[in-house]
């Protein structure tokens, strides 16, 4: 019999691993593999390698791993690998961040599940926008033990970030009884890509303020920025000129350098209790330290990093471009995006039914009869049925082959319904 | 105000991690920093790395980091390095280990963390021998809430391991109401450096199964074993027939292979509910993809790894010899240790008053004054006050340097004791 908080691990396991895994095990080769699976579920850059590549190993061999690199360093992360990181951030951020204020982790999950950890005892809670990124229930809950309570955002506003249904949520557990000690964000929003802008962040601060909650930034696709609108942290002053030292940023190499595999995630916090308590809990998770040293390398030229960030963002929008082509082509209804490597598709129309169930149905369909692997809104706790992640982030002509097979499919199953019928878009 | 947790784990911060870091920033150098600290107050073995030099170099030209390298892979490790340690640790336990019972995780700290966090709930036990490795407190303790209950062993029998001391304490928690979940043994012991024998091993194991806890053996030391016993791991059959189910084991890169800066540690389990539980954890705290490339690259010549093993126990075993015949010359007794990085000095007759407060005051003056920085008993729950560990895993000279200054300090201290009077002491 295992403990309380292992059964809790779980029952509560991310689907959206497995779901990857059994995608990658067999995937789509044009030549080699055509009817192979289609993994466009998970949030990967694959757009990136090429840039990296070189300059890894043009690192490694000028540099490589020494004795020093090998010993143990400060668990909460290298001196030289927080310096970089602050130096990045700041700009970012628009604000200069302290490295000792920075915390290294384990992905950025790690620092989710520190920050989560430092702030809730089991059973209080932490409101977080809805849909949002579905492994915020055990990235901030799982070892935690918090609440995640969902505060709703509109369909019909495209589920753009508001104050207000922040502010409906906080009122709501205030009136259950339920002790809510953060507010947590995607920034850039993950699922559906939105830039939240200055107004809207500055909106959630005060209500953050109001209620004496904390607020969690997680800014992981800070850099993956492909439109109109520049990216705000919570950390700008210019925003959160009175709530800083309660607002804790996340950050890590997972998306906006291509490198989830490295686990390196980071938090920021201005409270030195929060900070004091966040180090402690990174003792049980830090970073290799060949991996610190790796990292700092790649953040070492700050050119470097500027041409890189900047072709990222240009591929990213390229793609996006690229994809939402197709969809229109097709008359595949979305949220328009303007960050992150995905789209939240607008599949309500060919839901076999209503309500989640239906939605798993069609996500079931398009896993194993398509092959297609993208999410259902349910794992993003939607607030209503219908809508799907397509993460596009992978080469265009398997982009292109996906949207072709979903196109196919939602036609086959609902051949009375021609996809091209302008009338049913919500999106052009 | 921080978490209930999180408050526990700032009230436990590790001593040791502390010392290390302040005397690491101002090291002895014969020529620039004659009046610098000695650190061999951390267990790190500084003996290996120009065998590890040419081939880490070689591997990282050979093998670079690759795109499927820095991509997302199983969260309890990747398959190639759980199959390589698997490997590796069969023959180090004499029966066949399935890499699918393997748990990779970030550190042997993320490992105990992550069987004591699927064990225990908070408040429940477990019963580890004392003296032990200080950081089990916040290792096992700090974030499963698990109390950690000292076995004390006894001084007169140089603190061996017995059965009697595990059961008594088993026997007295039971009597107080404790609910404990496991017994956990450093295997080869920390800070002694004693072998354990099959018959102990087997008493201990016995002792587990009567009293139905698991057992958790940190086997981080398993091939850093100097002396004439064989090392026999808790799960090799020939000492655990019955018990092999409940017995948890733990390893890591940081001893054997002198690299704790890569903080990869493995859990071996063969309870189902305890690997998915403890896959569960390890979700919280994977290591760097591109670090266990590295180390499967490392572990991937078995002839390469014999040889370096093999060499790593002859320098082991000289550094011990080297340390030993100083503290002897001088009159500092110690007992007499077989493997790991350690001697346990016996300095009671030093002690300037009596209890743990007295040995913290002679620890004191040894780090201010001598400027050495090696760990007081207490911070290894000795039975009684009076006992250091010194790690000797660094350069001879270091090694003879500390001994003079420590043995400087305790003349100068008890003047009237000589230091070479053969009768006070307990080790020849």
């Amino acid at each position: 019999m295992v403990s309380r908080q292992a059964a809790r691990l779980l029952a509560d396991t991310p689907a959206i691993a497995e779901a990857h895994f059994r995608a990658e095990a067999e995937p789509y080769d044009a030549r080699l593999r055509p009817d192979g699976y289609l993994n466009l579920g998970t949030a990967e850059n694959r757009l990136l390698w090429d840039l990296l590549d070189e300059r890894l190993a043009s690192l490694a061999a000028a540099d490589p791993m020494t004795e020093a690199t090998a010993r143990y360093a400060p668990l909460h992360g290298t001196g030289v690998l927080r310096e970089r990181v602050a130096g990045l951030l700041s700009a970012t951020c628009r604000t200069p961040l302290d490295a000792d204020d920075l915390v290294v982790i384990s992905g950025a999950t790690g620092a989710l599940d520190a920050i989560a950890s430092v702030l809730c005892d089991p059973g209080e809670a932490i409101v977080v926008p809805a849909p949002y990124y579905g492994a915020f229930d055990t990235d901030l809950g799982g070892r935690s033990g918090a609440r995640i309570l969902p505060a709703p955002l509109d369909p019909a506003d495209g589920f753009r970030l508001t104050a207000e249904a922040v502010e409906r949520a906080l009122k709501q557990a205030a009136a259950e009884g339920i002790t809510v000690r953060a507010v947590a964000l995607s920034s850039p929003s993950n699922p559906v890509g939105e830039v939240h802008g200055p107004e809207v962040l500055a909106a959630v601060l005060r209500v953050a303020r109001d209620h004496d909650v904390d607020v969690i930034s997680d800014e992981i696709y800070a850099h993956a920025v492909f439109g109109p609108h520049a990216f705000t942290s919570a950390a700008d002053p210019a925003v959160n000129p009175h709530w800083a030292a309660r607002t804790h940023v996340v950050w890590g190499f997972a998306k906006d350098f291509g490198l989830p595999g490295l686990k390196t995630g980071v938090l920021h916090t201005r409270d030195p209790e929060v900070l004091a308590a966040a180090r402690a809990v990174a003792y049980f998770a830090p970073v290799s330290t060949a991996t610190q040293h790796t990292l700092a390398g790649l953040l070492a030229d700050p050119v470097w990093v500027a041409s890189f960030l900047a072709a990222g963002r240009r591929r990213l929008g390229d793609s996006y471009g690229h994809l939402v082509a197709l969809l229109d082509a097709h008359g595949i209804p979305y949220a328009p995006a303007e960050a992150g490597f995905s789209v939240w598709l607008d599949l309500r129309r060919w839901l076999p039914g209503t309500g989640f169930d239906a939605e798993r149905r069609l996500w079931r369909g398009l896993f194993e009869t398509a092959k297609v692997s993208i999410l259902p809104g349910g794992a993003f706790r939607s607030p209503e049925p219908g809508w799907f992640r397509l993460c596009h982030t992978v080469a265009a002509p398997l982009v292109a082959e996906a949207v072709r097979r979903i196109a196919a499919h939602l036609e086959g199953e609902h051949g009375t319904r021609p996809l091209d019928d302008p009338s049913n878009g919500r999106h052009p």
